[in-house]
Order: structure tokens, then C-alpha cells, then sequence
């Protein structure tokens, strides 16, 4: 544990976070030491910090949509050099060896994958700490290509809200011609719409605030439907293919579920916890309907996200801000106030 | 309207159903006059009976699992002669020009597909009567041909029971290597322990009764767990691909979701209202799952469905009645004393 980092940490539930000077491990023969140029900031950032959820261990470095340039790598590590550009998302390690590893899907590890932060590693059992920090070690197998043609400050969040919403699409089978709902317009919303659009369907945002039309527009939505109009949910039913839900709090679906076309899925990616008022299954079962959850993605679909975002030139909306903004940013935060995603630029660290 | 037809009516939601002399219509161009010789009864027709669904219409001919012999067919029809043995299940019309009908899916036909009984006819907006009767008027589209090698009396189960079952199931991929549950032993779960067995699967009865294992396995069930017991839902977490919910009453879906493993569906066919208490979507999310309904089947696959049994010599357990019975039948129905479908025998009737 000898390579200096400076970083911001929550030190308990309660304070603001402040710096939190710290050490990551000398490199292991597959390891790759990254110095973080920009961390965005997720809303389960908030909630570890604040320990919302179960968990929560002090002191904890947030941060799991980390873009930087490679330092140094392990001994045997042979498919990143110093001087790449390179992201890393939620994950840092996995099992390997279950049938979701062995699927590329180690998001859904029998064992539970490594956490990028508030997790334990699983050589040396320490707690891991995030990107909220200069540096991080990481295993090459969860170290992700970003393209150099995109905008960097603007990439960090495709590591978390991209292929959060990234991944749902393509397993569903979003394409042309497919009629694509996205309920709100928040970090994780503005990335569907961008990916929902890219992929050829027909973009709805589903909101209940119409200030939003313009923005959804320029990110590719075709219509917008303001869900407090009392003919909102009436006028379109049976109208949509998928619905992508980014809702982060509970939120009635059977509305939602409404809207579905025979066949149709509406997938939560925002929100945990029960579904109240439960769903009616009527609904479901007159339209073969499904209501169906998602979490980010695996590291082979991270990496193919990355590279359509290189070719079809995504990026998120995003504002930079200095480290020591954090805590005046998790208060925007929780008041939706903020075009899409909060991007702290770790130069400010220095 | 001028065949005379013999039946058994609900002529209000209280009384006791009795015996109803009406008449069929003359035969359109595309219709096939049905002598019935066997109905079953599914559990709906009580729901429709007894007037606990909106919508019940006096006096009502229930029975939607009809089988017979062709008597006479309309002009136009080239498909069906004389003495043909054919299955009428839940559905007599649809409007053939929606998306759905042009998916071969009428029973999610936007303007709703024209029930077998307390329905509305198409064409003379009457109410159409059901399969408690001697004989049954349907147009051609609407009629499946039944395998002759089949067991006449154990088939009749199979327009509604059957299909409600195989439909989901060939909906969902299940084939080899598929592990499938099936939750109740009703007439709905049984014929989905049959079908899923002889498409490949490993299937597992999840019920509350143990003293239905010996009946599982004899249809085809590989495995029975007993949900009752305390490390039940624990032992079993994640291993299963597709869960087919036949339970016909409120009940919590959580601890089935959390039996299927990452990608894994839960369909429910057999309850129809809120799942309460609230499905929990970090279940969902953290496994990628989903919760889905479904409802018979499309005519075509209704006739796929009837193909199979003829292949696989697939029918239903039944006890035989006599048409008098049929409010004793409702009575035990209501206690799920039987094994595993009635089936009323029209000759009674004559």
C-alpha cells in the first residue's frame, strides 16, 4: 500500500465530505494504475455516503464513473500501456468462474462482483475506494477503452448512467422501428434517449415537466408526452414497445404499464425498492406484458457502449465542477437541479 | 335464429345455474354448427356465473372448452365437413385487422376478440352462449381440428386449460435444458407440468401440498418443492429459468422471483389484480428479471398446441359429470377439490 492519493471521503454518515489523504496498492502482475482526469457523480453516490442503504463503511472514497490515463501497469499486463485513455465503472472484480461471470454478465455474480467503492477486495480483503481521488489501481479485465475522439469530461458517466440505460436497450432488443418510452430526464433518462435514438427507434420522453421538450429534443427524442396532461395516459395507451423507467424514487407503474403495446416490457433501472400501488396483473396478462429490472452492465457490453458512443459521438451533458464542490453538488442533487450529471474534474485536487 | 339448442344458464349471480332451451343462428356462409359432446369447467365460469368480474349478462350459457362433432357447415366453408371432431375454446371472433389479429394474437385484439360466452356477437350484437349446451354455431376461423387418436372427454380442458399453459411456455423459449417451475396443481398447473415436461424442461412443482407429489411426478414433474418448508425459497434462490404462476388468488409473488435465476421471468396466468404486497424491484434489478402475464393463445397456436398433444398423447385428467352436477362441480371447485378438471359429458343433457 504505497502509492500516495489524495481524494474527497464521507467520514461518516453525517459530515460533509472533505480530503482524505490515503494509499493504493503497488501494482499485481494484472493490474493497471490509472490517474483519474474526471469522476462523475451518481445518485448512489449520495446514498452510500449518506447510508441510505445498508452497508456503508467510513472513511469511503466515492466515485464509480472514472475516465483517466493509464500511469503504469503490472508486470503482466499486455493489453494497456502508459498514456492510454481509460474508464472504469461500478465493478473492479468479479468470481470469474460463475455461470453470469462465464456469460459476460458480472453485474450479476453469484458471489456478488467486486464494487468499485465500498467494496472488498478480494485478495487482500481491504475496503476499496473510488474516483473521487488522483489515482486508482484496477485489474485489467475491468479496465475499459474509451475512445480518443470523444470529448473527455464529458465520457466519465457512460462508465455508470450510459451503460446503465445502454445495456437495457440492446437486451430488449431496441432497434429501428422499435417505439421507445424513457420516463424522465435526469443522468440516467438524457443517456437513453441519446442510445434509444442512436439505435434507430422512436424516442418518446415521458415527463411530467414540459420545460424539458427542448433538451429532450436535442438529444433525440421524436415526441414528448407530458404525463400530467389528464389525457396523457389514455390518448396513448397500447402505444409503446419499451419503456425505459429512471425514475429514482417509488413511483406508481401500472400508468406506465399502461402505455405498453402488446408484448411490450417496462424496465426499472432507478429505482429500489417495492412497486406501490402494487401492479395489476390485468394488465400484464391481457397484453403479455412485463415489468422487469436491469443494472449497469458487463464489462464486454461496457466496452462495446463505449466504443458506439465513439462511433456514433456520444457523450454525456455534463457539469464540471471542482472537488471541493462535492457537497454543494449533492445538494443540487437531491433538488433535481443539475443538466445532466456533476463531472468533478480532479485537476482541482492537485 | 332458429336451431334449437338444450343448455344449462346462471340466470342471475345467486341462484343455482339450471336448465335454459334457446337457439343457435342459422348458419352464416362461414360458420360450423357444432354438436357438442363435452365441456369442461374452468374456474372463470364461476368468476362469469357469479357475476365477481363486471360485465356478466342474464342468462348466461358458460363453458369455453368445448369439443364435438361437425353436424353442417356454412356455404363458404371448405375446411370443416360433417362428422369433423373440432375444439371451440375462448374466443369466437376478433376484429382480424389489428395488429395483434395480424400477429395471429386475437386474444389481444385491440377491440377485444368476442368471448365464446357473455360475449357480443360481431355481426347481431346478441350474446353469445357458451358450451354448457348442446350445440354451438362458430365461424370457421374461430374452430380447432382435434386429433382423432386423443381421448374425446379428456381433451375438452385443452381449448382453455391447455393453451393458457402451453401458450406462456412456448412464449418464454422453454424447451431442453429449461428449468421450470410451476407453482399450484390446479387445472392450470397440471397441464403446465405435462407440457413443459414433454418440450424438454426440468420442471418442479412448487405447491404447499405434499401430498400432490406422487400426481406431479405422474405428469411429468421431475422435481416438487414444498413451500412450506422454512429454507424452502432459500435452498432453491436463483434456479430457475422460467416460473409459470397458475395461483388464481391474491398472493406474494417476491419469494418466486427470488427462486428465478439472472434473466429469469415469472408469468402469472392464473390471478388477475394487484400484486400486493409490491413486487420488490431490487429482485428484479439485481438479476435482471422480470414479472409477466399472459392469456390463452392465438388461434393459430391454439391449433399447434392441439397438434402436440395429439403428438405427445398429451391430454387432461378430468372427472366426468353429468350436466346436473355442474352446481356441485362449483361448489368443489371452490374447495380446488378436483382432480384436475370437470368435464361435463352432453349427453347428459339430451
Amino acid at each position: 500500500m504505497n502509492i500516495p492519493a489524495k481524494g474527497f471521503a464521507a467520514f461518516n454518515e453525517k459530515d460533509p465530505l472533505g480530503p482524505f489523504d490515503f494509499s493504493r496498492r503497488d501494482l499485481r502482475a494484472d493490474d493497471v494504475l490509472i490517474d483519474i482526469t474526471h469522476c462523475g457523480v451518481c445518485h448512489s453516490d449520495i446514498h452510500h455516503a449518506k447510508a441510505d442503504w445498508p452497508g456503508s463503511k467510513y472513511p469511503m472514497v466515492p466515485g464509480h464513473e472514472i475516465v483517466g490515463r493509464v500511469r503504469a501497469v503490472g508486470q503482466g499486463v499486455t493489453t494497456f500501456k502508459a498514456g492510454d485513455l481509460v474508464g472504469v465503472g461500478c465493478m473492479v472484480d468479479a468470481c470469474g468462474a460463475c455461470a453470469s461471470c462465464k456469460k459476460d454478465l458480472e453485474q450479476y455474480c453469484v458471489q456478488g462482483a467486486t464494487m468499485t467503492y465500498n467494496g472488498t477486495d478480494r485478495i487482500d480483503h481491504t475496503n476499496t475506494y473510488g474516483g473521487y481521488s488522483t489515482c486508482v489501481v484496477v485489474k485489467d479485465r475491468f479496465v475499459l477503452r474509451v475512445p480518443d475522439s470523444l470529448d473527455i469530461e464529458k465520457t466519465a458517466p457512460l462508465l455508470c448512467a450510459g451503460i446503465t440505460t445502454y445495456s437495457p436497450l440492446k437486451h430488449w432488443g431496441v432497434g429501428p422501428g422499435t417505439r421507445v418510452g424513457v420516463v424522465g430526464l435526469g443522468g440516467l433518462g438524457h443517456m437513453g434517449i441519446k442510445f434509444a435514438s442512436a439505435m434507430g427507434a422512436h424516442v418518446t420522453l415521458l415527463t411530467r415537466s414540459p420545460h424539458k421538450a427542448e433538451d429532450a429534443k436535442r438529444f433525440g427524442a421524436h415526441e414528448i408526452l407530458v404525463t400530467t396532461q389528464s389525457d396523457a395516459f389514455a390518448k396513448h395507451a397500447r402505444s409503446f414497445d419499451f419503456i425505459l423507467d429512471t425514475v429514482p424514487y417509488a413511483h406508481d407503474v401500472n400508468p406506465y404499464v399502461g402505455l405498453l403495446d402488446v408484448n411490450g416490457t417496462l424496465t426499472l433501472v432507478g429505482y429500489l425498492g417495492p412497486l406501490e400501488p402494487g401492479v395489476n396483473s390485468v394488465s400484464l396478462i391481457m397484453g403479455r406484458k412485463a415489468v422487469a429490472g436491469s443494472v449497469i452492465g458487463g464489462i464486454t457490453q461496457t466496452q462495446e457502449m463505449l466504443d458506439f458512443c465513439g462511433k456514433h459521438n456520444i457523450t454525456c451533458d455534463v457539469e464540471v465542477i471542482a472537488m471541493d464542490k462535492i457537497n454543494e453538488a449533492y445538494e443540487r442533487m437531491l433538488r433535481s437541479d443539475v443538466k445532466y450529471r456533476f463531472v468533478i474534474d480532479m485537476n482541482s485536487l492537485k
